[in-house]
């Protein structure tokens, strides 16, 4: 399955509850794109946020982002890795 | 130790073993400023590489980057994750 890694922006002062909610909402229906969200990062300062996932599809992702009320154009398909 | 994942940009075409050359230049010289670098994931297609580490400080991150060759100023400390 390709692993992908989006960003979101604009996420100044994300506490860590509103980080935990978040992602709990894209585990909540993630199956139903085949989607599976492994990890995330947020720096709270400067408002932004890395998800690690693996998907069928870039459009996936998207559409379980948006979904979960936190949409993002921004996902990279990272097919290499060390 | 904080956290942190650094971008960075303009590698087109990169390959998996120029990827492996860079992380392993890393991690050459990487206890000179006490940095951990953990992984990296690249996306070849759109030149982007993403990478985590542990560091006492993103100034840290970005004096080992630059003496391995590859220089980014874009290092956020992302100090949430699920």
């Amino acid at each position: 399955m390709p692993q992908f890694m989006d960003v979101h922006r604009g996420m100044t002062g994300l506490s860590p509850e509103q980080l935990d909610e978040a992602h709990r909402a894209d585990l909540a229906i993630q199956a139903e794109e085949d989607v599976n969200f492994k990890q995330a990062w947020a720096d709270p300062a400067e408002g932004i946020v890395f998800c690690l996932s693996e998907a069928p599809s870039a459009d996936a992702i998207k559409k379980i982002h948006e979904r979960a009320g936190h949409p993002t154009e921004e996902v990279y398909e990272v097919s290499l890795q060390v």
